[in-house]
């Protein structure tokens, strides 16, 4: 049985639930962390649809729970918000501490294919697969009901997941996303580590620029929501909008990217945006009958 | 020049600023850390009214910033929201660390009359005085409109710090506030250490209920909400709200003490009522002329 889940605790919030919880991945080889709040039509019994919220480096599962300022929203529209932690932790990988932007919060949502990193670097398949599974057999989830959205290194995961299964994801969106992963020092880094710098071509397949300039019909796609501070420390080096915003415009992928003046990377920014976002899936994912 | 403080970070946010500040405190003499958050209002250059937030044990002036899903209605409303931390930090005061109900993060919002305490943690004439007039030097803020709340022991100095001074304190309220030191565990070990045992009398100015039982025109005076969750678990050997409750209605004080099942003594409770808080602040210190 590997949907068995441990709760660390549970509090209630905006009559909804939040729960930290743990469990035993086998995709990862390891014990992960997760959170979930409920919102109150959740506590009454409905199925809800599921919101996948991805946090960026150095964050944990409860990140967003604590500083983003939408369990207020999840609560109002109905939606049941999910976020893993950002790698597995604890393995005793070699260097696994050793570096911030490497290793413990620091997966970026690939799935690894290099030793130490492949035997419990599996975030991708975790994600997209092993989390839904475990989420739809603990709490009165909708599978057919997801999105996914995230900040930074997972605002990357959040579109990745989302370009390469649109038949998970029905909706998806960013804050201040790292959209060229293999344009950037934290992906270069990251990629090298974790699929080797032998064959970069298999990296395109993690990297949301690339993704979107091979798409085939991409005007029928969900619409992408990104929002980003043009006070933020990593725009220039490290995240760079202009070029994701250019591959959309040709492949003519449905993008609204926002750009604020004044707002840096951190989350009073995310908070400031949230409740966009959230109403941005709600529209996708809430349907007739939800009420 | 008492009034300098050097600023640690700013953060835009739902259209105001964050910030993170420091100061050398005369009354304290010590350095003190405090938030401030300023709405959108006092950005365009206006005065505007404060709300002085009290954390309560183990927090930080950075508490109710990240957690308390407090800043958007702060900007909705027009008002800053002022938050000093709970104790002077790094006097090197002996035991100052040994324990988490005293010293550090542990101030109880009373000035200390006892070695080695006194020299350093005089936080009611530091949050009621100095603070006040650092916060009106340095930002566009209206003295004559301040109101008050807190959490638990940051509960029970917003009530006596609004109790004792009608002249200052517009607006008063808290989230599961420790309204009865002098009975609770908490506020007997605090007392002890920071008023000395020889002299109890001296504590009663530092106790919610005890000030309420002594008030003379108590009707007239500025109404306290009060929230408080029955999932807390300090509920029945810290807190016990109904002896307050008891001591306003024999007073006449106007107080509404709302009790919620199933909510618990921390944030997620707190971010929930948030919304509730700021407006019945607002509602008094906001007038004709501040739209």
């Amino acid at each position: 049985m590997y949907t068995a889940i441990h709760t660390i605790s549970q509090h209630k919030c905006f009559g909804g639930r939040l729960g930290y919880y743990s469990h035993n991945s086998k995709v990862n080889g390891a014990p992960m962390r997760f959170s979930v709040y409920q919102p109150p039509r959740a506590m009454r019994g409905r199925r809800v649809p599921i919101l996948v919220y991805l946090a960026g480096l150095t964050c944990t599962d409860e990140t967003i729970m604590i500083k983003g300022a939408a369990l207020r929203h999840a609560a109002d529209n109905g939606l049941m918000l999910v976020s893993p932690d950002t790698s597995p932790r604890g393995c005793n990988l070699p260097g696994e501490t050793d570096d911030w932007e490497l290793g413990i919060g620091a997966g970026f949502y690939v799935d690894a294919s290099r030793e130490p990193w492949s035997s419990h670097y599996q975030m991708y398949s975790y994600v997209t697969s092993e989390l839904t599974d475990v989420i739809c057999a603990n709490f009165p989830a909708r599978r057919e009901r997801q999105g996914i959205f995230g900040h930074s290194m997972g605002g990357h995961g959040a579109l990745v997941m989302a370009l390469r299964n649109p038949d998970i994801y029905v909706s998806v969106s960013a804050f201040a996303p790292l959209v060229a992963p293999i344009q950037s020092p934290w992906g270069e880094k990251a990629f090298s580590a974790y699929l080797g710098d032998e064959d970069r071509e298999a990296w395109r397949a993690y990297d949301a620029t690339e993704l979107v300039r091979k798409m085939e019909n991409a005007a029928d796609r969900p619409p992408i929501l990104i929002d980003q501070g043009m006070a933020d420390q990593f725009l220039d080096v490290q995240l760079h909008p202009h070029v994701f915003e250019d591959a959309c415009r040709e492949a003519g992928y449905p993008l609204t990217l926002r750009r604020h003046e004044g707002y840096d990377h951190g989350y009073f920014f995310i908070a400031t945006f949230m409740e966009d976002h959230i109403r941005h899936h709600a529209a996708r994912l809430v349907g007739p009958g939800d009420g």
